[in-house]
């Protein structure tokens, strides 16, 4: 199933339901009126939702309009729980190697999460509003998991289960505050400004044989203003898969319903197949020149991500954002 | 006015207007089911509840039952935002004294604060459930504060409007935890399990001449078992006040209606009052005698928090917890 929602005036908006090929959509208020309604009551919800996403595909529902990617909020426009991994570990080697630092090797073997915050997403096609060029404005292209209830201390093998919808993700980074907050030893608050969400959640069958392992084994797609950044496969080194990460962030506290744990950062030992965020660049041209080359982003500056799947076409349709200046 | 949340077999439960002296309750489902739904629009309904909430006081409303603090969820049993600062910082420089490290001189002047889960609060009166005594478990004793929207950038002083709400907090921490997952440099994770907030939530009036510069000013008791375990005055040795806070949190994001903010542990410099934790007990028996004498708590171990006006009369009720072991 893929799974949208729209803006209609009301902080949660409006659920969706869109068709495979992301043609058409349909409001299903007899079912429920917004994703985390839905995910409050997947189990019993989702088979009768199942039901009228064959009709919508197969053309024979009522009510149908075209579906608008502008039209769309983030899923959950706003969650009870968004924690972020670092699954993929040579990114983080690579990060800490262009500043001479050794990475534990408890990395490659417990998860590195981040709490985030979770109440102010923002829609997939909106601008990002930022009040500094200064703080050093970089995107992050990602892909997320939705979860239902999970239980605290559950294990990897049975976490799986607990995966519901995926969807991509733009975790914005302001890079030059990270330093300093983090040598406060409390993680991320003030450098981790509001993330974004693809216009469409889907269910994992929708990855058919591309979702293995729960991991996505598809180039995720990231263009910089009118170049192509990067399209590492999101299925290469991913060291931790998305159960293991749900196991994780489960260990010591149940997850609510509608809880979003994100991959971190995309990342290939392949650097041939580009990056999915500024600093991962600017650290291999540290290494390779002695310092970074490429700016982060400035007002105007755009970032769109997206993947298809093996015939080409959007899976989650596109996250495009523009950078712009914030003067409240 | 003075707001809780039964229990109804719903995850948001039922909001009900409480009466002052915490004798009776009553629903209000004409303004409001749940909390989030009150503050998702407050400018508007909280003149109507108002009205209603002199109305109960005065004995005149229809539909009063006798309130019941062991039928409460926390106010809000699942929020989008829970952002928990250490605005006493002799607090902070108390540790960091006792592991011989010093305090950056930044820390009275930056707020610390720490981005919370908040998918899964625990009820003011219900067990908490842990799977370890390993772990280290502490209680902090602390207060926070509720806010509508808030707009990225604000100021202080504009911040203190927006401050709609005050309830009491247990924000248990896993002491054996925090080491090793702060040195992974992302914060905390699975050191900190779920918090449980006050059976009731107030409005910064109901504190009349003790809410002062957006500071509470009485001491928040807190027994251990039997015994008592500290008293500290809230007011006292607060760094940064809840506006600060509010203001440090919303630097480079909105927070979204229902943002919940924290004080960290209250501490005063005067020892005598005692603790809000164990780890600051621990910390002072570290530097007077080498070694800590007092444990973490254990399985069966009970904790209780309150707060009491100039009168005596309990302003939140009770938050009244035991740890017990968690075998799921």
């Amino acid at each position: 199933m893929k799974l949208a929602t729209y803006q209609n005036g009301r902080r949660d908006g409006q659920l969706m339901l869109v068709s495979r090929d992301l043609a058409n959509a349909v409001a299903v208020p007899d079912i429920a009126h917004t994703l985390q309604q839905l995910l409050d009551d997947w189990h019993e919800l989702s088979p009768r939702l199942e039901q009228k996403y064959q009709a919508l595909n197969a053309g024979t529902l009522d009510g149908v309009v075209a579906f608008d990617e502008t039209l769309c909020l983030s899923p959950l426009p706003r969650a009870y729980q968004w924690a972020d991994g670092s699954a993929y570990v040579n990114h983080v080697e690579l990060v800490r190697k262009a500043r001479g630092a050794d990475m534990p090797e408890s990395f490659w073997t417990d998860p590195l999460v981040y709490q985030g915050g979770s109440d102010s997403f923002i829609a997939p096609r909106a601008s990002i509003p930022l009040a500094s060029e200064d703080w050093g404005i970089d995107f992050e292209s990602e892909i997320a998991v939705i979860t239902d209830d999970v239980p605290m201390g559950i294990s990897a093998d049975k976490a799986a289960g607990h995966i519901k919808l995926l969807m991509l993700v733009n975790d914005v980074s302001l890079r030059n505050l990270i330093p300093a907050e983090l040598a406060k030893g409390f993680g991320f608050f003030q450098s981790k400004p509001s993330s974004s969400f693809s216009p469409v959640a889907v269910t994992p069958d929708e990855l058919a044989g591309n979702w293995q392992d729960t991991r996505v084994h598809l180039p995720l797609v990231t263009h910089l203003n009118d170049g192509l950044f990067g399209k590492p496969n999101a299925g290469v080194d991913m060291t931790f898969n998305f159960a293991q990460l749900v196991a994780h962030v489960a260990k010591t506290r149940p997850l609510g319903s509608g809880a979003i744990i994100g991959s971190g950062t995309i990342s290939n030992y392949d650097r041939s197949a580009g990056s999915s965020c500024l600093a991962e660049k600017r650290m291999l041209e540290v290494i390779a020149d002695g310092k970074p080359s490429t700016p982060f982003m400035g007002f105007g500056d755009r970032v769109r991500i997206e993947m298809f799947d093996d015939a080409g076409h959007s899976i989650f349709g596109a996250i495009d954002q523009q950078v712009v200046e914030y003067k409240g």
